[in-house]
């Protein structure tokens, strides 16, 4: 049984493999001080186009409640949708942290000026918490993307309030492959702090920590051991990161679970299956008969993310590194069959 | 220039790295509930010979901020040494998760039923934290560890005085090959969790964390994934420890640490240095003048501990899965050489 | 100008400043372990029948964030109204101890067993806080109270889901009045924790927290000194309580506060102004045309909650144990001239 | 029986009584920003000769926690002596809010620069936690105090390490009548917070917060409310202060404590008992024959503090505002009936 559960269901590409064997015997310094860490972050500063502090930990869990208790005070709260990963699906990591996460609920998985400002309208005196940080993710949590004008307008509407904006970019590379959403280059000046995601990309896992933001980058490093975030072989993540972004590996792999994604899309369009959120990256959502899904599931797992009516389901079907063109014709062919 | 610096140093043991090399592709799902986890804890299972619980997290902070918190309840606070890791190098961690840590002055590295017992005499009203549960370390930081008699010694006070015992493991593999230490099954006995690290013994990174007290088995998953302890592609470390478990390849790792230190350490006897703490793990603390040191450090990287005299240092050597006998020989000589 | 702005504006009730000044002088010892303390928990404990632990706190979001986090573990979260006063108007107090606060929108102030459900339907496994506890007030945040029957109702939801219900009593004395409202007896078998309001209720300040679960009765005291909640004078509470709870003037006060609100809403639904929230408590929530609104604020302070339209705006009135006839009657008399 | 055993086993003085009793039936706004409170701060301000932000609070444990939260950053730490309020007496609070305390055994109840730099020294990297406030007390937990000189120099080592200074002043008025010691005007230029005690020189209860560093006035009455520490009838506070600073009485009643005190101490040592700190202020810590002290306890409550041998213990006596010259001289004569 093939499984479209998840994009880290398998290992490592095979290139971020052979890095991680290649470099197995050498010795290096801990905790992120080794050589590779550095050149991996030389290679994404020059990607940005501008000074970054750039730090890896092993998950997003981890990056966004070190970087959130980082970015607030005890008594400032962060902005999120109500479908934000930090509001349903960390087990309150950012409550533990001592923080509110403000919510409204999302458009097309997607947060606006609007909720911002309509949050801010409501927080008016020290009976409230005051937010302060406003967290996104890129693509969302439902597949679609920020395109770089919805970014410069969402940016602006922060930074004129005064806050700041955090891009969680677990599927990061699923959205910098598409033609109108914001490249590493505008991401560097429109968010304060965002992460590069490796776990959902290629990586046996890793996150990378980008911060921009001046003021928040004192510090960082004794926030994320005191947050468990920092690895004692930090190599490995090093190793990871500067081999995804040698050649271009890190965009070829979004592509690709992008390229995978349509295919399917476009089968599943032709026979006409209700598309929840239009979206060209690599999460599809779709509702389904049930007669069908369980016909789909005598060969493919999929994600059951919500019960529509007593006879239709809304599942999630998600492409990965290792999703190959081969699986897709299989899985194409016999949807053709059952549809 | 080779380092002694720690054990860490390396990436993982060649067996280790062939069963992440041969998993790679398979497809699994993800956070821990894989068939390599529950492999992997079977076999520690049955060398332990009683019902435990089982996770498994990236490192050693991680484990002990998140065991220590899912133990205690607001206001109860944790009983270390001076020099335990949870007290002086995790940066606060514990203390981030609200909780106290109690110390007194290590004896040998070891903490007593004495210290114990002075703590609780101080300890007496609702102004002052309750003590609740105590900390240690095998090995310790400074490379001794708990006899079987002490260990017996050491959890009856805890039992008797309503305590819990946690034993941090990080360099479990050390002692366990010792022939008066308590082995996996012994200490399955005489405490309420432990933790086997594999991270300073041949794997890529990873804890295991044993929960013995039925009362605490509950929730443990909660408590991993709000901490960030919780790994996407669990089956990283269910793979390694797996390895590690198979064969004996972890005691054989910690044997053959234990051995190379003793090998430089009979070296450093024979020439009169002064070691300071008596051990037969894979750490050796010496006192050396520092025009020896110098001279050490043209071919050899050691760690600084503490400044002596003006003329005297305190280091460290330790040994890992990678150091060999070739290494060691090269130390021993050239110490021969300049003593 | 006269404020109804909350039933807090004035100091305490004449006789419990009597109760205050006579024991000025007498020395006791401090903590709440004092004989005023033990005398009105007597007196409480004897209106409810049962065995409860009762402390004292000087105010209501030191009880909320202390009975809270007593109550939860790490990793559980508190069910509330989207107007719950834990969840908008502590400044996070909640989230700071670390836990989440889960929400539905309120229905006439209250939190249904079908909200509850629904919270429990979405959190299904430990990627979730696990919801454990529902948090109400008693009277709600907008004036109405729970029904002795929809409190039933409620706690055998809780009790089939195996939460626990906690009930924040801050103004309590206003519900206890109303015929088919739970009295002290009924609410003491019907929570696992409750306060009793004293700075809404004629003390100067101070909440009784009530503790029936026996399961939650240990340690609540170090969680106290912790969040410091624990008054060194703890006496002052003791005796102004014990004051409250002598021939029945907790009971006076509640009904007095009522009476003169009931007076003053007939007056506006004798001029047919819309009164929001049916209840007959000691809160008016009512829209006004801002012409009117203009016109009584020459004379009376009202809060302001919500803008309505362009033309109207919702205000509060609330009563205290000192707002009297007098007071009344002129309140009533200009909004017969201006209305 | 009379009780020695500290300075909040009786009510409010009879001034500041009064003047609650003169204002208890005016209304005004809540949560400390009435009338009273704006003129008791003026009036300390005018004592500081400097710009200060004042806010009231009710007792030390939430003045502590809601200052020293308020000034760290998650990693920091705070450095106190071993007696410290906040190391012992406070339930773990500071490490609640996630912060923890570093130790030093006490010289003569106070800190001193070199335990600073002996701190600082150990603290080198992310590893540990990183030390940032210095917490002393005046009086100290002994009963001595800071001389003008001490404090300076102290002030100078934090200052040139760009560390802050916090004064926990919850027995400030003992120390401000001392010939020798910092009056406010001095202390407002010696510190970065400090705290001016009410609940142990004459309050009911209530410590006034004062926020000298311009960089940590921003955003306090967030930190406040969520802390638990906003009282909402806060004018009860502002004219307990306003009372305390009109004519010198806050002064008057320190130097009252210290007098009695004194004629204590003076018998005492006429007896030749073991006075153990040398000191001025309202505490007097003795060692006594077990037999003396039994007979005391025939009469009078003291502290029992340590016991020093099978025969000897340490005891504490503490004179208050309501302590006269009438029980004095009962003590001093009944002391020199057993002598």
């Amino acid at each position: 049984m093939y499984t479209f559960i998840n994009d880290y269901s398998e290992g490592a590409h095979p290139k971020v493999l052979k890095a991680l064997l290649e470099t197995n015997d050498e010795q290096t310094v801990g905790y992120g001080n080794d050589q590779y860490c550095i050149s991996a972050s030389k290679k994404i500063q020059d990607e940005l186009g501008v000074d970054a502090d750039i730090h890896y930990v092993i998950g997003g869990t981890q990056a966004n409640l070190t970087i959130i208790s980082h970015l607030l005070k005890d008594y400032q709260a962060v902005i999120s949708t109500d479908q934000g990963h930090i509001s349903v699906h960390e087990t309150g990591a950012i409550e533990a942290t001592g923080h509110k996460v403000l919510t409204r609920p999302h458009e097309d998985g997607k947060l606006t000026p609007a909720m911002i400002k309509d949050i801010l309208d409501e927080h008016t005196d020290e009976h409230m918490v005051q937010p302060y940080l406003v967290y996104i993710s890129q693509t969302t949590e439902v597949g679609t993307y920020y395109t770089l004008d919805e970014l410069k307008e969402l940016y602006a509407c922060v930074k004129d309030n005064g806050l700041l904006l955090f891009i969680d970019g677990a599927r990061l590379a699923s959205a910098l492959t598409q033609h109108d959403a914001p490249s590493l280059k505008d991401i560097a000046s429109l968010c304060d702090v965002f992460t590069i995601g490796g776990t959902k990309n290629g990586a046996l896992f890793g996150e990378a920590i980008v911060i921009l933001n001046e003021q928040f980058k004192q510090g960082f490093r004794f926030q994320m051991k005191q947050k468990g975030s920092m690895l004692a072989k930090g190599r490995l993540l090093g190793i990871q990161f500067d081999a995804l972004f040698t050649d271009g590996l890190y965009y070829e792999i979004g592509k690709h679970e992008n390229d995978m994604a349509l295919s399917i899309k476009e089968t599943l369009k032709k026979y006409q299956f209700h598309i929840v959120f239009e979206s060209t990256t690599n999460q599809i959502f779709v509702d389904l008969d049930n007669t069908i899904l369980e016909k789909i599931e005598k060969e493919f797992k999929v994600s059951h993310i919500q019960k529509i009516s007593p006879d239709k389901t809304r599942i999630r079907i998600v492409t990965s590194w290792a999703t190959n063109q081969n699986i897709v014709d299989k899985f194409n062919t016999y949807l053709s069959e059952i549809a």
